[in-house]
């Protein structure tokens, strides 16, 4: 690989992931990733423009960022781009009335959206709401429909808890698509559509900006995919090559086509390659502010 | 087409699918389908062979088969090829202990195996029981695994009850799959296995036997695929059109890639093309006893 001068050269802006990168969720409002929230406050103190650009789906806007004020980092809602703001942006432009198979949590960013008599279906990550009765009747409205409508906030495989490894929004759209013979408009990451609207809110363009994230397909694939630079972090979901760490850290391959059960780490991932691979965010804001923007 | 005559001509054996062609499931043990208790008295009476051949795995055989006896069948369990018992079949020659993904009402077919510190997945169409919880100890019961194995009891997309359309194993299992990134083992049809063997239990060949079902992909595609002729009723979850049939007509489409929302009726299915469509079991009865063995 081309020394870390050479691939970061010309950066002026930053795309940060927030779950995996600045903090675990979990109960009691997760932990913060060692050495995040200092690293977080160094980049907004340098020229760097800096954006936070998640999948969570499970909590409104308001509600992550007062749980990672509370873990110490420098954050404001109006800095994050988030899934739910853009899907009820789709749904107004488009005069769709969701039936919503969502978390509880990130209900209040879907008020102004009319709901009754549905013509199509949100899904997010729902967590204890995706039920089997709640799935059949997100089922049953697509089937009822002509032109059936699925949207998805994000479609990640699963995030890691404190807990553990849990089951994000991304089976439950498959299981949809499969149900319904159906293919889900995906809205967040790795939308092209979505990575666009965070670089536009920073005044950035492609070429100029770096991802930084935990995951190898959604963050890193998404955003490469949109011209930009992406480092993957050793934090949150990364999974290590499974001989080399024993049980449980099988590798996360997130190919659209399985790729069978004999998984590669995340640094050996058949399709996509990040530009960098870092320990976790304070390594990749060193590397940043050492190398950016020269 | 050519004529009924040469279509099933020299037909020994007929497999039945239960659910849609026999009788809808639902509240308060379902509802036979109009002549089919009839059409099976008049099969069993005839010089033809028969098997039920079905993909049910939320009753045990014994549960299954005492509500069809309520419903005036003429059927016993011994008469039955369930992908329950298949299951343990393979679940004991490989040693394999599973987490049970699975219905209470199938649990007592599982009575002689092992599920102490589970080394697989079983899935079956598990009804309420798929809830987040349970789908996720079954992913990170996967997960943890070197080489994970997941064992499921058929792939149907939805079945029909009396009440309305209900998501079936095929939907979760593609959600396991997609968040595993494996690929699951399906035992049941279409899987050729399954239907060898409910032929072995008549004693006849695959070119001598016929497929009656109501899934066009299941039991049509699946039963052609092992040389066998199929039928297809119009009764269960078979789909008409949807523009002659207005809303709630949306048409089945179980094609392995997804076919987008454009979906043709049962009858003009992209890949599938039964040797005969017939309005329910008695017609198919009535065309097989003109015509069969001739």
């Amino acid at each position: 690989m081309a020394p870390w001068g050479k691939r970061l050269a010309g950066v002026r802006g930053v795309l940060l992931d927030i779950s995996g990168v600045l903090y675990d969720s979990g109960a009691g409002g997760g932990t913060a990733i060692a050495g995040s929230v200092e690293a977080v406050a160094r980049l907004k103190r340098s020229r760097l423009k800096v954006r936070f650009c998640t999948n969570e789906s499970q909590k409104s806007r308001a509600e992550l960022v007062g749980q990672l004020q509370r873990l110490g980092f420098d954050i404001s809602e109006q800095e994050v781009t988030a899934p739910a703001p853009a899907a009820c942006q789709i749904l107004k432009e488009q005069g769709l009335r969701p039936y919503l198979l969502i978390h509880d949590g990130v209900r209040s960013e879907f008020d102004q959206i009319d709901t009754s008599n549905p013509n199509c279906v949100v899904i997010a990550d729902a967590g204890e709401s995706f039920s089997y009765q709640n799935m059949n009747n997100a089922f049953q409205v697509l089937m009822e429909l002509e032109k059936p409508v699925l949207i998805s906030l994000g479609k990640g495989r699963y995030y890691k808890e404190t807990s553990g490894l849990m089951l994000d929004v991304g089976p439950y759209m498959k299981a949809l698509e499969y149900a319904c013979g159906i293919k889900a408009e995906v809205v967040g990451k790795p939308s092209p559509e979505f990575f666009k609207s965070a670089l536009q809110a920073i005044g950035v363009e492609a070429h100029q900006a770096v991802m930084i994230g935990d995951d190898i397909v959604g963050d890193v694939g998404g955003a490469q995919r949109c011209g930009m630079r992406a480092l993957q972090v050793r934090t949150g979901k990364f999974r290590y090559l499974s001989d080399s760490c024993g049980p449980g850290s099988f590798a996360s391959s997130d190919a659209e086509e399985l790729a069978g059960a004999n998984m590669p780490s995340d640094e050996h991932h058949p399709e996509v390659k990040a530009d960098g691979y870092v320990d976790n965010l304070a390594e990749a804001v060193d590397l940043l502010l050492q190398h950016a923007d020269k």
